[in-house]
């Protein structure tokens, strides 16, 4: 009927089948669990917004790359850029939210840029961020929850680099943007963006060499006390680096990202205090400070220290093996008890399946777990379980089983 | 510099505050839950495909209802409309998947559809399919996953409506659209649309009061046979509709529709097999069946039943004040203390507060409970832990604390 088309994908985007999506599970429920952990609460914004929400709030370049379309009423929509700019639409419009607000949102966002290597067009965020205190110890808290997820995910090499807003306060944003760029064009290549945006050439070779031997600002040493009472280490677990920009304008003191262990120049992640953002949306200013993780540079630096070595390819514990036709009743049953005990339960779809296929079938999904029943296990009310990653084999009573495989 | 703008969101989009993202997460964690044990395994794909990707499979009053737009490289683009046909472009791309692959799916969809209530433009879809298995057994296992999910939800009244399109097999394809509707306009309703889709009135009426005396198809009753193996009864769990006819195109044979426990006509999700989709972009078809819940309207429900009453507001379990600035450090420490043991803690963010208004912040966030570390808990080594729900007090020990608040 219809004509046959190439199924692909588009550039930039991504499917996630089940070995990648156990993987991105795990990371995101630890993520969660430490959220929650620290009292920060789930939030979830629409994927369209409208296009006057989005714009003007990131800077000239970012705005560039929003998703942006007319819908059915004309209406200017855009896709969500990040998750922060929807947080402060969303604070204003609800004005009675009792505040502190801290929340945590792990949503897709979605940008126009060109597709590179570990760079995509839709690719997820996790976002905590606390509005409505001023306090720096509002900062330290992100920055000890972000460190702590680190932690949890048992990744290392990691650090957190901290700068002030402030160090850059003299510049305009587009040379802030220019700046950012430091860790991975160069001295030369930031120079040479600076002087294309209208800078002197001779000012911004002495700006360059200059801003970098800048000294931790009042507020940075005060964050920085924070996180050595809560027990993170300066020097390990973070330290101050006054080459830190940050592209995105909307940042007003406290600025944070966190390095990557292979490329310092790489970030997993980066946040800072923006106490006009929500002003922009309410008409009077709300403080605000948050963190946000790229969970795909996260996984990619987690599986680069081989941390999900000993995850499962699947979520399916055991398949349930069809011996012959006559016992397909049995089968059934089976699976559907250790389904009722909570244990992850494929049954194999064809009774006149040989049996080494249906093993064949549990290997190539990487299903840990493969159970028996045969004439004899029948018999006897047993079943013979086959652990598909050492080949050994035991039979056990069903109790048994189920207390084998809840573990 | 920005002016201020209304901070509203789009029409037919709405964000999740907190109350109802706890909601959400106890649902979707069911329903995953309940996948999984049936050997789904999870999957994502893209929000944006090609736009020939989603187009001419469910039919042409679905296809008006697809957000589509030009990207920046000029290439038709479109928001994903439903699940299944991502998923049927995965299958063919992905031509060395061990078969059957059964996937589970939960992410938004989009539909630029009138904003009504209980409808939106994104909404959450959670869908389970079995593709390359051709066995009724597998829409029978479909069926019963998706009983199982609503059975533990604890949804009372519903049931899964089954009928067979092959009942429907001389409609032409918008014919069987105006059908689906039976439930919501009537018969009258309906000969009027068929009409207006160039049926002669009198065929039209003649149809409709027959076809909903069919009886079983032979494929039904052998799904019933299984379902009923599988213990689940008919007439209660399931039961035979032959007016369902289910709107999108796709479907060749079993169809079923979950109904609302409020009205027969409102369903909480549906699905079918589908066995000509993926060689739509294949070339060779592949045979498929899978069910979609609507996580909405179930929600929607499940508030009437009152099945959230005893959910708590918040996922924070517990606030630790602050009795006044020369004790903020211990409670610091404390709330630290409570994270490290996996109890979700929220520190008061201000030492100079009163106590009562730091309970009232408890109060209106929903917490649960609430920790008072004041000079006597400081000498004596305790806490006091308020109940907020019941006013109760108690002083312990910080180890008993934790026992209490990890219940």
């Amino acid at each position: 009927m219809t004509k046959k088309i190439k199924p692909q994908t588009l550039k930039g985007f991504r499917d996630f089948l089940p070995e990648e999506m156990v993987i991105r599970q795990k990371v995101i429920d630890i993520l969660k669990n430490v959220f929650e952990s620290y009292g920060f609460e789930p939030l979830e914004t629409p994927a369209l917004e409208y296009a006057e929400t989005l714009l003007g709030k990131y800077g000239e370049e970012a705005d560039k790359l929003i998703y942006q379309f007319e819908d059915r009423g004309k209406r200017k929509v855009g896709l969500r850029y990040d998750l922060t700019v929807p947080l402060a639409r969303v604070i204003a419009a609800n004005p009675n939210l009792p505040m502190p607000f801290k929340r945590y949102q792990i949503q897709p966002v979605w940008r126009a840029d060109k597709p590179q290597a570990g760079r995509f067009r839709e690719f997820l965020q996790c976002d905590i961020d606390t509005i409505g205190n001023a306090s720096l110890r509002a900062d330290a808290e992100i920055i000890a929850c972000a460190l702590e997820a680190i932690k949890k995910l048992g990744l290392k090499n990691t650090k957190m680099l901290i700068n002030d807003r402030y160090i850059l306060r003299n510049l305009k944003p587009e040379f802030v943007s220019a700046i950012d760029k430091l860790g991975k064009v160069g001295k030369a290549g930031v120079i040479k963006e600076l002087v294309k945006k209208g800078a002197k050439k001779s000012w911004a070779e002495k700006y360059i060499n200059s801003f970098s031997k800048e000294k931790p600002t009042p507020n940075n040493i005060t964050v920085f006390n924070h996180l050595k009472k809560l027990g993170w280490k300066e020097g390990k677990d973070f330290e101050f680096d006054p080459t830190l920009a940050r592209g995105l304008d909307y940042y007003t003191s406290t600025i944070f990202e966190l390095a990557s262990p292979n490329c310092k120049s790489d970030s997993l992640g980066g946040g800072g205090r923006y106490d006009n953002l929500i002003g922009m949306f309410l008409g009077r200013d709300v403080p605000a400070v948050g963190f946000s993780f790229g969970i795909d540079r996260l996984i990619e630096a987690m599986k680069q220290q081989g941390l999900f070595k000993k995850l499962p390819k699947t979520t399916t514990k055991v398949l349930v093996t069809i011996f012959s036709p006559e016992f397909l009743e049995e089968s059934i049953k089976l699976a559907s008890k250790l389904r009722e005990a909570g244990i992850n339960t494929d049954l194999y779809p064809d009774p006149d399946t040989k049996l080494d296929k249906q093993l064949k079938y549990a290997d190539r999904k990487g299903i840990p777990y493969v159970v028996i029943l045969g004439p004899e296990e029948v018999k006897n009310k047993t079943v013979t379980v086959k652990n598909m990653k050492n080949g050994s084999q035991k039979t056990l009573s069903i109790d048994e089983l189920q207390k084998e495989l809840q573990v």
